[in-house]
């Protein structure tokens, strides 16, 4: 993944629907605004793109990048990459069929038909419905997009980084969440060894972690707050092979800092984020992430899918 | 309240506690992004302000243009005034009191509690709250802040408009809500004839709305959805002189309109704001204001004081 597929994702994504993708804000406060001793933090709220997440700008890439027949795109997901999916097909005026298990929300079914897309509600779990995808993609011959393994749609996420440099300047760090890995394989590929970027995962979904440890992407068991952004059960290809280039420091974060960091966000900046979107944050409230006193460090406030009743005390 | 007092304020504000005031983010959207046919949509986030307002901006002008005595400085409001008296006060290091009547919610004297203010409950209402507040400033000779009606408020409230402009240049036309009209003032003030500046007003607080009937500043009954932040009884001396001179737009709007605004920013672009802070996008989506093809409207996102769990379905 070069950073010239990047700004070639991000020269085509210029040429998108008007309104359909945002430039969002990167807000830069002093490290004092959060009772911390470097520089400056960062934040990149791209939790305002459309669909509430980072998952546009690939998504849109991949549907963008290739021919997309009569039958449309397809995809697995109930969650930000199905919504970002949908979202992006609507925005080209292309069909949308999206696999979702039984054990998924009704409040998720019903965003992804508002934004038109055809719901298939089949399988006990993620595995079986991606099943039943990918065998309806052989039988229609859809354009299937993937929540983080595909080149396209880590492009797309590499658009994200090459924005902040645009908007703020290199950063000293840039603090990434990961699940399947797709957004922090394009970050880094963005920055290689310009800006330190660091990977960070809930203990209870460590799908780099345990890669790291085993030498090999493997097979994790994920749980916890963060699972429904960052439930991946396996870091992805291309993102193994990007980090193991770029990212040295691969981090894991307990739930109670990630719980206490969200609350913060809402409490203290009024920003109603997911919990994956803070996990940054969390990093630097630990002390698990210690940035230098004259260390500029972005965090990536990647999405906001979530009830804002929870965010009430 | 000339351009030159909000300069004034601006320069003084610079010089505040690090990390304390926030330049907030200034997002730029194309009208379709709003399904609009304007050409620009600007929302300004001030409602990421410390505080959750663009009340701080106020507040810490009128604490830093005043010599403090020993007593503190002291304030009648329960709601985004007091939080950013207390606030203002916190980062200065001095005293704080502040009036709630009884009817004020535990969840919001706790907030002020937190932010280390005195908090001194009386009174059935706020008028008797602010009775009790003045009978105690003239005994400490604490330095009193109004919400709304006083110049270092108004020209604080102002370098909001600056700050809009030094981000994006001139809008054509700026949306504000009006309770006491502090904003509007500062905000009119800046402009002058240079941006159309429109007062927007719920149906059921109508300061300005009423006082333009009766030729003058009329004591009002206010209710409804956005009575909390916008509930002040009549306008201010100082905005009834500003918006006379500038703002040629007083508009009302049904509270079902400001709720549907407010639930689409929090569903279409996962901003979480009060209902005042809604009225910009109500006015647009309901043609009250209805800007030419080639405008470019800054709808102010004033504050984000609420229960986030008004915003689950």
């Amino acid at each position: 993944m070069m950073p010239d597929l990047i700004r070639q994702a991000a020269q085509r994504l210029h040429g998108s629907p008007a309104g359909f993708l945002r430039e969002t804000p990167l807000l830069k406060l002093p490290g004092a605004a959060f009772g911390l001793d470097c520089d400056e933090v960062w934040l990149k709220l791209e939790q305002l793109q459309t669909g509430g997440s980072f998952k546009a700008r690939g998504m849109l890439n991949r549907l963008m990048a290739n021919p997309i027949p009569g039958s449309g795109v397809i995809v697995a997901s109930g969650g930000n990459a199905g919504i970002a999916t949908a979202a992006a097909a609507r925005a080209l005026g292309v069909r949308c069929e999206v696999y979702v298990p039984t054990v998924s929300s009704q409040a998720k079914r019903d965003r992804l038909a508002a934004l038109g897309a055809q719901v298939v509600v089949t399988g006990a779990a993620y595995a079986d419905a991606l099943q039943a995808c990918l065998a309806r993609q052989q039988e229609t011959g859809a354009l299937l997009t993937h929540a983080y393994d595909q080149p396209e749609v880590v492009a797309g996420a590499g658009t994200l980084a090459m924005e902040i440099e645009a908007q703020g300047g290199l950063p000293g760090s840039v603090l990434v969440s990961v699940g399947g890995g797709g957004l922090i394989a394009g970050i880094a590929s963005w920055f290689g060894q310009r800006a330190r970027v660091v990977a960070l995962e809930p203990e209870l979904a460590p799908t780099l972690y345990r890669a790291r440890e085993a030498g090999e992407p493997v097979d994790v068991a994920v749980s916890g707050i963060a699972a429904d952004s960052l439930g991946a059960k396996r870091i992805g290809a291309i993102a193994w092979e990007v980090t193991q280039q770029h990212v040295k420091d691969a981090l894991l974060l307990p739930d109670a800092a990630i719980r206490a960091a969200q609350l913060w966000l809402w409490n203290e900046f009024k920003l109603a984020v997911e919990p994956a979107a803070a996990l940054g944050l969390a990093a630097l409230q630990t002390g698990a992430y210690a940035p230098r006193p004259d260390e500029k460090v972005c965090l990536v406030i990647c999405g906001a899918n979530l009830d804002p009743a929870t965010l009430a005390h």
